[in-house]
């Protein structure tokens, strides 16, 4: 037995480090001469923010309840560089939750919108838009116009009524949300409330136009997200097929686009709920068969959603599934569970099914077989690290299984899930939270590059659209660079 | 494109999942036939909690804080299985905080205890054996005879207020404790206050015996624990050295272990603190010198403790870590943290200083190369679950590390660390939190003979010791089947 000299000590220690930091997520950016200086600012404000921690761990930001800490972080000028930073694009996003409650607070000033049940009190609230009273809802109470209720309550105090009804945010996370299960039946009892309010068609496009702008306002250039294609209704009562809806999509994102050139474009994801019966898979079958056909671009691919625990595995479906026409493609939700050998399993269903991405894969790090096919078949796991917290999967974001990914390059991006129902920014807050809480006090704007880079790179989009993409994004963060340089030289 | 046929997607879904099974810690024991019967009990009584937990995640113990569960888990027929279990032996706890605090309270009955500072006072607490009065302490309050403190508060009070004295637990932990430093100074302060107390000389040994009976009837057959030497006393002045503290660890357990001859036996890891000026540094190592040349089998090696994050790093102190005797054998403590990039970089110096084993390692999924490094040098993780949820490290036990580290069949052991302190058994609650909720749901009573025979096999007994060990073990273990077996029969 014997020990290493000090001077081979040292040669060894600085290899290790060097291989480390060689195999993080990042590390085969070059950067420029502006960005060096760019990252040395980076740099400067991240380890002000780790340093604030270290010293008093409860300032941590990304250790505690998003909850608790948004005012903290939209002081933090680390996160307002964040906001700025051109980020490429959002692979994983969900239809009615991707904007923020405002365009929905606007939307109960309509008229015709009737309301049942009170605020605050034990039924449900539901919601229609209607030219007459609509017919009773079992179990429900009577129907009352917003207006009137409006009146009643002050307008003010309507309105926030309406965006407490519309997320999930609690000052007290910790007690108001008692385990997994809990917070998933508010998560999806928001859904259900929002879709009468949303799918109004109206709203629907004001929504879908309102939530584009936010996230272009958040230096997002491209989006790719799920939609379950709720029935959109209007005051006629006619109600939109799927085909009409996602057409309705691609025009509203045509419209946008002619007002902001320099936005790259948007995706869809069918991707309809796993807990049904065999009958409605049949349905989602068709459907997806039936948006593939009409919109071979538009339309990405195929997904299923919903709480994975309580919902039905893939097994239950994994023939079914493989029958879809080939062509069509699969970003699948799987290992979005803190269970291990149970619901977890699915990770290995949606790899050998073909998914080209896999949604949260939160479990993925327990499972030695399915990281190795993730690198091999260079599937990317779409991170949401405040959603996993906020429903319930993580609670100090440095146990984030991201930061086990980036610290040893696997094909990852940042995206935000259903910014919405938590306050956050459609992008940015998760880019905080992923640089700050995840990756190493190491890891630099060669990350965050990377990370926008990654999000063009496993996107649906064609060779020539990546192209174009990349094109538009790299005249942003050119900019970006240019900017932030001359603000703090 | 194309897609896998359904018979062949079935073939790679078993084929993975063997594989991962194939992977996973003790896929390489083989059952017999009595213990393939055992395990089926087992597995019946796992599958029941973890069924209940996924039906209701808020009822899964290991998702909870200890605190919270310990009724639950004692009335838990998979934890008192464990308990009888023969479980090898324990690798990583410490010398005053591995018995329960009943031999303490014991000793606050004798004479001769003075006490300054009121239970629920603003002034902490300190105690002292001695035959006067003893000298007053700078910002302390009066001394007190302890005997008089406890005829006023009544004697069963007086014995409940220095239980909670001495113990983390809160009926509500997440609101007593604010952060990881927090906890640390409470944890910190127990060490404290306890240290007059359990180092009177009387106490010292009833307190080593108590703990050394607790353990054997915990059905853990050996023990490595790590040990500051404190000043040990008696009422006549005497303070015993360093040497005459472990011969008398030595002269116990021999003792012990006539009166147990089943009990394999004890070794010692001198461990003191890390937060010490140069100075008390190089008495450390004089120390441990000494002790290595006069104890060359008793003493196992050397260790440095303390919380990690606000100790001096071993880059203070490698040179003359390397300089020590090389027949000094580590057993550091590492990565006992969630920063990634700042005190974590102790375990890649740990590495190359050529640590036997790891304390905690939280850290360590977070470094590749350190993981590479684990494997080819074959250095065992001492886990201690419930100690890293109490300290603040990992909330829901399903995403404490050694999750990661099970399903890959890392070098690893469970243990306790300072179970006193938390009012958990010797080392059974360690293996029911580990069992239920670090391991897959698959991992079966291969997984928790393999955690008893590695800590036979990572221990620091010489091969001879190991046989014998190994031998005793098996006895116990045989027996354990056999009965188990009868009682399901």
């Amino acid at each position: 037995m014997s020990r290493l000299s000090y001077e081979a000590f040292l040669a060894q220690r600085k290899e290790i480090i060097q291989q480390e930091e060689s195999r993080a997520l990042g590390a085969d950016i070059v950067l420029t001469e502006d960005e060096t200086k760019v990252n040395e600012f980076v740099m400067k404000l991240k380890k002000a923010e780790l340093e604030e921690g270290f010293n008093a761990p409860v300032e941590f930001a990304p250790s505690r309840h998003f909850f608790q800490v948004l005012d903290k972080i939209s002081q933090s000028p680390l996160y307002q560089l964040l906001r700025k930073m051109p980020k490429g694009g959002i692979l994983h996003t969900h239809d009615t939750a991707m904007g923020n409650t405002d365009a929905i607070i606007q939307a109960t000033h309509r008229e015709h919108l009737w309301q049942s049940g009170d605020f605050g009190g034990s039924n449900p609230i539901h919601y229609r838009f209607s030219k007459t009273k609509p017919a009773p809802i079992d179990g429900a109470g009577e129907w009352h116009l917003v207006s009137d209720i409006r009146k009643e309550l002050g307008s003010e105090k309507y309105d926030l009524n309406v965006k407490n009804l519309l997320s999930l945010f609690h000052q007290d996370p910790h007690h108001a949300y008692h385990c997994v299960n809990h917070v998933w039946s508010k998560f999806a009892q928001i859904f259900i409330t929002l879709e009468p309010l949303v799918t109004y068609k109206p709203v629907w496009d004001e929504y879908y136009l309102h939530a584009l702008e936010q996230t272009y306002a958040d230096n997002v250039c491209y989006v790719e997200f799920r939609g379950l294609l709720p029935p959109v209704y209007d005051l006629e009562g006619k109600i939109y097929t799927s085909e009409e809806i996602v057409q309705n999509y691609i025009d509203l994102t045509e419209q946008f686009q002619q007002a902001h050139p320099d936005f790259v474009g948007v995706k869809f994801i069918y991707a309809p709920l796993r807990i049904v019966d065999d009958n409605t898979y049949a349905q989602y079958f068709d459907t997806a068969e039936k948006l593939h056909k009409r919109f071979p671009t538009f339309m990405a691919g195929f997904d299923l959603v919903g709480q994975e625990d309580l919902g039905r595995p893939f097994t239950d479906v994994n023939d079914r599934l493989l029958n879809m026409s080939p062509t069509i493609q699969f970003f699948f939700h799987a290992g979005e569970t803190n269970w291990c050998g149970l619901s977890d399993d699915n990770l290995i269903d949606a790899i050998l099914l073909g998914t080209k991405r896999i949604g949260h894969g939160f479990a993925a790090v327990k499972h030695p077989r399915v990281l190795e096919e993730i690198k091999k078949r260079n599937i990317c796991i779409e991170l949401n690290p405040i959603s996993n917290q906020v429903l319930k999967l993580v609670d100090d974001m440095r146990n984030h299984v991201g930061a086990i990914l980036f610290s040893d390059n696997y094909p990852v991006v940042v995206s935000s899930d259903d910014p919405a129902f938590w306050c956050a920014s459609p992008l940015s807050h998760d880019f905080y939270v992923a640089f700050l809480g995840l990756a190493s006090a190491r890891q630099d704007l060669r990350l965050l590059k990377k990370l926008a880079l990654n999000s063009i790179e496993y996107s649906a989009m064609s060779p020539a659209e990546k192209d174009e993409a990349k094109q538009k994004w790299t005249v942003a963060w050119n900019k970006f660079i240019a900017e932030t340089l001359k603000s703090i030289s």
